[in-house]
Protein backbone atom coordinates (compact mmCIF):
# COMPACT_ATOMS: atom_id res chain seq x y z
CA UNK A 1 0.00 0.00 0.00
CA UNK A 2 1.28 3.64 -0.42
CA UNK A 3 0.14 6.29 1.17
CA UNK A 4 -0.32 9.61 0.07
CA UNK A 5 -0.23 12.15 2.23
CA UNK A 6 1.61 15.29 4.34
CA UNK A 7 2.06 15.38 8.14
CA UNK A 8 0.61 18.86 8.49
CA UNK A 9 -2.64 17.18 7.79
CA UNK A 10 -4.37 15.62 10.58
CA UNK A 11 -6.38 13.48 8.18
CA UNK A 12 -3.52 11.67 7.00
CA UNK A 13 -1.59 11.22 10.01
CA UNK A 14 -5.35 9.09 11.00
CA UNK A 15 -4.24 6.79 8.32
CA UNK A 16 -0.67 6.42 9.32
CA UNK A 17 -1.83 5.72 12.73
CA UNK A 18 -4.19 3.08 11.94
CA UNK A 19 -1.69 1.10 9.54
CA UNK A 20 0.78 1.62 12.46
CA UNK A 21 -1.67 0.39 14.99
CA UNK A 22 -2.68 -2.46 12.61
CA UNK A 23 0.95 -3.68 11.63
CA UNK A 24 -0.37 -3.11 8.00
CA UNK A 25 3.64 -2.41 5.50
CA UNK A 26 2.97 0.90 3.51
CA UNK A 27 4.90 2.94 1.59
CA UNK A 28 4.36 6.92 2.78
CA UNK A 29 4.87 9.58 0.01
CA UNK A 30 4.60 12.84 0.78
CA UNK A 31 2.60 15.66 -0.80
CA UNK A 32 3.12 19.16 -0.19
CA UNK A 33 -0.11 20.38 0.53
CA UNK A 34 1.11 24.03 0.92
CA UNK A 35 2.82 24.15 -2.22
CA UNK A 36 -0.06 22.76 -4.35
CA UNK A 37 1.08 18.96 -4.17
CA UNK A 38 -2.71 18.02 -4.55
CA UNK A 39 -2.76 20.06 -7.65
CA UNK A 40 -0.35 18.00 -9.97
CA UNK A 41 -1.35 16.08 -12.41
CA UNK A 42 -0.43 12.62 -11.67
CA UNK A 43 -1.91 13.12 -8.26
CA UNK A 44 -5.43 14.21 -9.62
CA UNK A 45 -5.13 10.74 -11.74
CA UNK A 46 -5.09 9.11 -8.42
CA UNK A 47 -7.74 11.42 -6.91
CA UNK A 48 -9.90 13.86 -8.70
CA UNK A 49 -10.70 15.61 -5.33
CA UNK A 50 -7.34 16.94 -5.04
CA UNK A 51 -7.14 15.97 -1.56
CA UNK A 52 -5.14 14.04 0.82
CA UNK A 53 -5.04 11.23 2.11
CA UNK A 54 -5.01 9.03 -0.89
CA UNK A 55 -3.88 5.32 -0.68
CA UNK A 56 -3.36 3.17 -2.91
CA UNK A 57 -3.68 -0.35 -2.61
CA UNK A 58 -2.10 -3.23 -2.75
CA UNK A 59 -4.25 -4.47 -6.12
CA UNK A 60 -3.40 -0.79 -7.32
CA UNK A 61 -6.66 0.75 -6.94
CA UNK A 62 -7.18 4.02 -5.34
CA UNK A 63 -9.32 4.92 -2.61
CA UNK A 64 -9.70 8.61 -1.03
CA UNK A 65 -11.35 9.98 1.74
CA UNK A 66 -9.44 9.59 5.43
CA UNK A 67 -12.50 8.29 7.02
CA UNK A 68 -13.39 5.78 4.08
CA UNK A 69 -9.70 4.80 4.44
CA UNK A 70 -9.33 4.30 7.73
CA UNK A 71 -12.56 2.02 7.92
CA UNK A 72 -11.00 -0.16 4.83
CA UNK A 73 -7.56 -0.36 6.56
CA UNK A 74 -9.83 -1.75 9.73
CA UNK A 75 -12.28 -3.96 8.32
CA UNK A 76 -12.32 -6.73 10.73
CA UNK A 77 -9.91 -5.39 13.52
CA UNK A 78 -10.95 -3.90 16.81
CA UNK A 79 -11.02 -0.67 16.04
CA UNK A 80 -14.85 -1.54 14.56
CA UNK A 81 -16.94 -2.36 17.12
CA UNK A 82 -18.51 -5.47 17.14
CA UNK A 83 -21.83 -4.05 18.89
CA UNK A 84 -23.70 -2.56 16.15
CA UNK A 85 -25.17 0.27 18.33
CA UNK A 86 -21.54 1.44 19.33
CA UNK A 87 -20.51 0.68 15.81
CA UNK A 88 -23.44 3.33 15.04
CA UNK A 89 -22.20 5.36 17.38
CA UNK A 90 -18.90 5.23 16.08
CA UNK A 91 -20.13 5.85 12.46
CA UNK A 92 -21.94 9.07 13.96
CA UNK A 93 -19.31 10.38 15.64
CA UNK A 94 -16.87 10.07 12.30
CA UNK A 95 -19.86 12.52 10.09
CA UNK A 96 -19.70 14.43 12.99
CA UNK A 97 -16.20 15.25 12.72
CA UNK A 98 -16.03 15.85 8.62
CA UNK A 99 -18.78 18.50 9.26
CA UNK A 100 -19.09 19.78 12.36
CA UNK A 101 -15.42 19.91 13.89
CA UNK A 102 -13.21 19.52 11.14
CA UNK A 103 -14.21 22.57 9.08
CA UNK A 104 -13.80 25.03 12.37
CA UNK A 105 -11.05 23.28 14.88
CA UNK A 106 -8.98 22.31 11.70
CA UNK A 107 -9.35 25.39 9.54
CA UNK A 108 -9.11 27.92 12.28
CA UNK A 109 -5.45 25.66 13.23
CA UNK A 110 -4.91 26.25 9.57
CA UNK A 111 -5.62 29.73 9.46
CA UNK A 112 -3.39 30.40 12.11
CA UNK A 113 -0.57 28.28 11.56
CA UNK A 114 0.42 27.92 8.17
CA UNK A 115 -1.36 31.18 6.56
CA UNK A 116 0.22 33.16 9.97
CA UNK A 117 -3.42 35.20 10.54
CA UNK A 118 -3.78 36.69 13.88
CA UNK A 119 -5.92 35.20 16.34
CA UNK A 120 -7.87 38.16 16.62
CA UNK A 121 -8.73 38.03 13.05
CA UNK A 122 -10.25 34.45 13.04
CA UNK A 123 -13.34 34.15 11.44
CA UNK A 124 -16.14 34.44 14.60
CA UNK A 125 -17.67 31.45 12.96
CA UNK A 126 -14.66 29.24 13.36
CA UNK A 127 -14.14 29.96 16.97
CA UNK A 128 -18.04 30.17 18.00
CA UNK A 129 -18.55 26.78 16.48
CA UNK A 130 -15.09 25.45 16.74
CA UNK A 131 -15.75 25.52 20.71
CA UNK A 132 -19.52 24.36 20.40
CA UNK A 133 -18.00 21.21 19.23
CA UNK A 134 -15.21 20.69 21.43
CA UNK A 135 -17.94 21.63 24.53
CA UNK A 136 -20.40 19.01 23.14
CA UNK A 137 -17.26 16.55 23.17
CA UNK A 138 -16.68 17.20 26.58
CA UNK A 139 -20.29 16.47 27.72
CA UNK A 140 -19.79 13.03 25.92
CA UNK A 141 -16.56 12.23 27.26
CA UNK A 142 -17.28 13.46 31.22
CA UNK A 143 -17.41 9.69 32.12
CA UNK A 144 -14.24 8.85 30.43
CA UNK A 145 -13.53 6.20 28.19
CA UNK A 146 -13.65 6.37 24.54
CA UNK A 147 -16.00 8.04 22.03
CA UNK A 148 -17.97 4.59 21.03
CA UNK A 149 -17.00 1.96 23.55
CA UNK A 150 -14.26 0.34 23.64
CA UNK A 151 -11.11 2.21 21.38
CA UNK A 152 -12.08 2.61 18.07
CA UNK A 153 -11.63 5.07 14.56
CA UNK A 154 -14.07 7.56 15.95
CA UNK A 155 -11.00 8.23 18.45
CA UNK A 156 -8.39 8.01 15.71
CA UNK A 157 -10.78 10.59 13.58
CA UNK A 158 -11.21 13.08 16.13
CA UNK A 159 -8.14 13.23 17.72
CA UNK A 160 -6.24 14.39 14.96
CA UNK A 161 -6.96 17.72 15.17
CA UNK A 162 -8.13 17.93 18.56
CA UNK A 163 -5.12 17.23 19.73
CA UNK A 164 -4.30 20.33 17.81
CA UNK A 165 -7.01 22.59 18.89
CA UNK A 166 -4.56 25.13 20.59
CA UNK A 167 -2.83 25.71 17.54
CA UNK A 168 -6.08 27.22 16.43
CA UNK A 169 -6.77 29.28 19.53
CA UNK A 170 -8.77 26.46 21.39
CA UNK A 171 -7.79 26.34 25.01
CA UNK A 172 -8.51 22.90 25.64
CA UNK A 173 -8.16 22.99 29.57
CA UNK A 174 -11.38 24.39 29.47
CA UNK A 175 -12.43 21.43 28.35
CA UNK A 176 -10.99 18.75 30.87
CA UNK A 177 -13.25 15.67 29.73
CA UNK A 178 -11.82 16.08 26.05
CA UNK A 179 -8.02 17.12 27.25
CA UNK A 180 -8.11 13.41 29.21
CA UNK A 181 -9.48 11.64 26.33
CA UNK A 182 -6.75 12.60 24.34
CA UNK A 183 -4.18 11.51 26.57
CA UNK A 184 -5.86 8.27 26.76
CA UNK A 185 -5.56 8.21 22.80
CA UNK A 186 -2.13 9.54 22.56
CA UNK A 187 -0.78 6.37 24.32
CA UNK A 188 -3.17 3.95 23.05
CA UNK A 189 -2.59 4.51 19.57
CA UNK A 190 1.03 5.06 20.74
CA UNK A 191 1.04 8.81 19.20
CA UNK A 192 4.49 10.96 19.85
CA UNK A 193 4.47 12.97 16.72
CA UNK B 1 -38.20 3.14 15.61
CA UNK B 2 -38.70 6.62 15.37
CA UNK B 3 -37.83 9.25 12.97
CA UNK B 4 -37.74 13.31 13.86
CA UNK B 5 -37.28 14.68 10.61
CA UNK B 6 -38.08 17.62 8.52
CA UNK B 7 -39.38 17.23 4.77
CA UNK B 8 -37.23 20.39 3.58
CA UNK B 9 -34.48 18.41 5.00
CA UNK B 10 -32.44 16.22 1.79
CA UNK B 11 -30.30 14.67 5.28
CA UNK B 12 -33.70 13.83 6.70
CA UNK B 13 -34.93 12.07 2.79
CA UNK B 14 -32.52 9.64 3.37
CA UNK B 15 -33.63 8.41 6.42
CA UNK B 16 -37.02 8.37 4.84
CA UNK B 17 -35.88 6.74 1.51
CA UNK B 18 -33.97 3.85 3.37
CA UNK B 19 -36.28 2.69 5.81
CA UNK B 20 -39.27 2.85 2.80
CA UNK B 21 -36.56 0.58 0.54
CA UNK B 22 -35.89 -1.92 3.25
CA UNK B 23 -39.45 -1.80 4.45
CA UNK B 24 -38.59 -0.86 7.72
CA UNK B 25 -41.48 0.07 10.00
CA UNK B 26 -41.27 3.63 11.21
CA UNK B 27 -43.18 6.71 12.79
CA UNK B 28 -42.13 10.23 11.69
CA UNK B 29 -41.85 12.80 13.52
CA UNK B 30 -42.03 16.32 12.00
CA UNK B 31 -39.30 18.39 13.36
CA UNK B 32 -39.60 22.41 11.90
CA UNK B 33 -36.25 23.12 11.78
CA UNK B 34 -37.65 26.69 9.93
CA UNK B 35 -38.67 27.32 13.73
CA UNK B 36 -35.89 26.66 16.10
CA UNK B 37 -37.61 23.05 16.41
CA UNK B 38 -34.07 21.51 16.91
CA UNK B 39 -33.49 23.55 19.45
CA UNK B 40 -36.17 22.49 22.02
CA UNK B 41 -35.23 21.01 25.30
CA UNK B 42 -36.99 17.51 24.49
CA UNK B 43 -35.28 17.49 21.21
CA UNK B 44 -31.39 18.54 22.43
CA UNK B 45 -31.95 15.57 24.97
CA UNK B 46 -31.94 12.93 21.85
CA UNK B 47 -29.23 14.68 20.14
CA UNK B 48 -27.30 17.07 21.71
CA UNK B 49 -26.10 18.24 18.69
CA UNK B 50 -29.23 19.74 17.52
CA UNK B 51 -29.53 18.65 14.05
CA UNK B 52 -32.10 16.15 11.96
CA UNK B 53 -32.47 14.04 10.89
CA UNK B 54 -32.18 12.10 15.21
CA UNK B 55 -33.66 8.85 15.25
CA UNK B 56 -34.83 6.77 17.96
CA UNK B 57 -33.72 2.87 17.22
CA UNK B 58 -36.65 0.17 18.91
CA UNK B 59 -34.61 -0.24 21.74
CA UNK B 60 -35.08 3.60 22.84
CA UNK B 61 -31.55 4.58 22.38
CA UNK B 62 -30.68 7.80 20.04
CA UNK B 63 -28.82 7.83 16.81
CA UNK B 64 -27.71 11.37 14.62
CA UNK B 65 -25.94 11.79 11.47
CA UNK B 66 -27.83 11.00 8.03
CA UNK B 67 -25.48 8.93 6.83
CA UNK B 68 -24.81 7.31 10.16
CA UNK B 69 -28.46 6.27 10.51
CA UNK B 70 -28.64 4.62 6.85
CA UNK B 71 -25.35 2.59 7.50
CA UNK B 72 -26.99 1.35 10.61
CA UNK B 73 -30.45 0.36 9.18
CA UNK B 74 -29.03 -0.74 5.73
CA UNK B 75 -26.26 -2.81 8.05
CA UNK B 76 -27.07 -6.75 6.19
CA UNK B 77 -28.91 -5.00 3.30
CA UNK B 78 -28.16 -4.89 -0.29
CA UNK B 79 -27.52 -1.24 -0.27
CA UNK B 80 -23.79 -1.63 1.40
CA UNK B 81 -22.08 -3.86 -1.60
CA UNK B 82 -20.66 -7.20 -0.35
CA UNK B 83 -17.38 -6.44 -2.41
CA UNK B 84 -15.00 -4.95 0.11
CA UNK B 85 -13.30 -2.03 -2.63
CA UNK B 86 -16.88 -1.13 -3.67
CA UNK B 87 -18.05 -0.84 -0.10
CA UNK B 88 -14.73 1.52 0.51
CA UNK B 89 -15.73 3.50 -2.20
CA UNK B 90 -19.26 3.77 -0.74
CA UNK B 91 -17.86 5.23 2.28
CA UNK B 92 -15.55 7.59 0.29
CA UNK B 93 -18.60 9.49 -1.61
CA UNK B 94 -20.59 9.26 1.42
CA UNK B 95 -17.63 11.63 3.55
CA UNK B 96 -17.21 13.26 0.41
CA UNK B 97 -20.92 13.75 0.54
CA UNK B 98 -20.35 15.97 3.74
CA UNK B 99 -17.81 17.26 3.21
CA UNK B 100 -17.57 18.65 -0.23
CA UNK B 101 -21.00 18.68 -1.69
CA UNK B 102 -23.57 19.42 0.97
CA UNK B 103 -21.85 22.31 2.37
CA UNK B 104 -22.16 23.91 -0.71
CA UNK B 105 -25.26 22.15 -3.07
CA UNK B 106 -27.26 22.19 0.24
CA UNK B 107 -26.58 25.48 1.89
CA UNK B 108 -26.80 27.34 -1.86
CA UNK B 109 -30.78 26.08 -1.47
CA UNK B 110 -31.30 26.52 1.53
CA UNK B 111 -30.27 30.45 1.36
CA UNK B 112 -32.37 30.89 -2.26
CA UNK B 113 -35.27 28.65 -1.21
CA UNK B 114 -35.74 29.38 2.38
CA UNK B 115 -33.55 32.50 3.48
CA UNK B 116 -35.14 34.45 -0.14
CA UNK B 117 -31.57 35.05 -1.23
CA UNK B 118 -31.25 36.23 -4.56
CA UNK B 119 -28.93 34.06 -6.83
CA UNK B 120 -26.87 37.12 -7.66
CA UNK B 121 -26.06 37.16 -3.92
CA UNK B 122 -24.84 34.05 -3.18
CA UNK B 123 -21.51 33.61 -1.75
CA UNK B 124 -18.70 33.07 -4.82
CA UNK B 125 -17.23 30.04 -2.65
CA UNK B 126 -20.98 28.29 -2.62
CA UNK B 127 -21.14 28.73 -6.23
CA UNK B 128 -17.68 27.69 -7.97
CA UNK B 129 -17.56 24.73 -5.21
CA UNK B 130 -20.65 23.73 -5.23
CA UNK B 131 -20.05 23.30 -8.98
CA UNK B 132 -16.31 21.58 -9.04
CA UNK B 133 -19.07 19.04 -7.14
CA UNK B 134 -21.16 18.06 -9.63
CA UNK B 135 -18.50 18.43 -12.38
CA UNK B 136 -16.79 16.00 -10.06
CA UNK B 137 -19.63 13.69 -10.15
CA UNK B 138 -20.22 14.05 -13.54
CA UNK B 139 -17.22 12.69 -14.78
CA UNK B 140 -17.73 9.76 -12.17
CA UNK B 141 -21.07 8.68 -13.54
CA UNK B 142 -20.24 9.62 -17.33
CA UNK B 143 -20.20 5.78 -18.16
CA UNK B 144 -23.58 5.15 -16.16
CA UNK B 145 -24.41 2.84 -13.42
CA UNK B 146 -24.42 4.29 -10.09
CA UNK B 147 -21.80 5.34 -7.47
CA UNK B 148 -20.04 2.85 -6.30
CA UNK B 149 -21.05 -0.47 -8.57
CA UNK B 150 -24.88 -1.58 -7.23
CA UNK B 151 -26.99 1.14 -6.23
CA UNK B 152 -25.70 1.80 -2.60
CA UNK B 153 -26.28 4.25 0.31
CA UNK B 154 -23.65 6.07 -1.23
CA UNK B 155 -26.52 7.09 -4.08
CA UNK B 156 -29.00 7.44 -0.99
CA UNK B 157 -26.54 9.45 0.16
CA UNK B 158 -25.96 11.83 -2.89
CA UNK B 159 -29.07 12.07 -4.56
CA UNK B 160 -30.70 13.90 -1.77
CA UNK B 161 -29.15 17.52 -2.70
CA UNK B 162 -28.33 16.87 -5.94
CA UNK B 163 -32.09 16.63 -7.31
CA UNK B 164 -32.61 19.73 -5.32
CA UNK B 165 -29.41 21.64 -6.78
CA UNK B 166 -31.43 23.70 -9.26
CA UNK B 167 -33.29 25.20 -6.02
CA UNK B 168 -30.07 26.73 -5.15
CA UNK B 169 -29.28 27.57 -8.87
CA UNK B 170 -27.33 25.10 -10.41
CA UNK B 171 -28.38 23.80 -13.72
CA UNK B 172 -27.99 20.08 -14.09
CA UNK B 173 -28.21 20.00 -17.90
CA UNK B 174 -24.74 21.11 -17.52
CA UNK B 175 -24.07 18.07 -15.74
CA UNK B 176 -25.49 15.68 -18.19
CA UNK B 177 -24.25 12.16 -16.35
CA UNK B 178 -25.73 13.49 -13.07
CA UNK B 179 -29.26 14.07 -14.73
CA UNK B 180 -29.38 10.59 -15.90
CA UNK B 181 -28.51 8.79 -13.00
CA UNK B 182 -31.07 11.34 -10.26
CA UNK B 183 -33.37 9.70 -12.82
CA UNK B 184 -31.96 6.26 -12.29
CA UNK B 185 -31.85 6.77 -8.66
CA UNK B 186 -35.17 8.55 -8.08
CA UNK B 187 -36.68 5.17 -9.86
CA UNK B 188 -34.72 2.51 -8.07
CA UNK B 189 -35.84 4.13 -4.75
CA UNK B 190 -39.05 4.92 -5.59
CA UNK B 191 -38.81 9.05 -5.13
CA UNK B 192 -41.85 10.84 -5.90
CA UNK B 193 -41.94 13.84 -3.42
Amino acid sequence: MRIYGDRVSGNCLKVKWTADHLGLPYEWIDVDVLNNGTRAPEFLALNPAGQVPTVVLDDGRPLAQSNAIILHLADGSDLIPADAYQRAKMFEWMFWEQYSHEPYIAVARFQVRYLGKPLADLDERLVTRGGAALALMDRALAGGGFLAGPLSLADVSLVAYTRWAHEGGFDLSRYPAVQAWVGRVEVALNITD
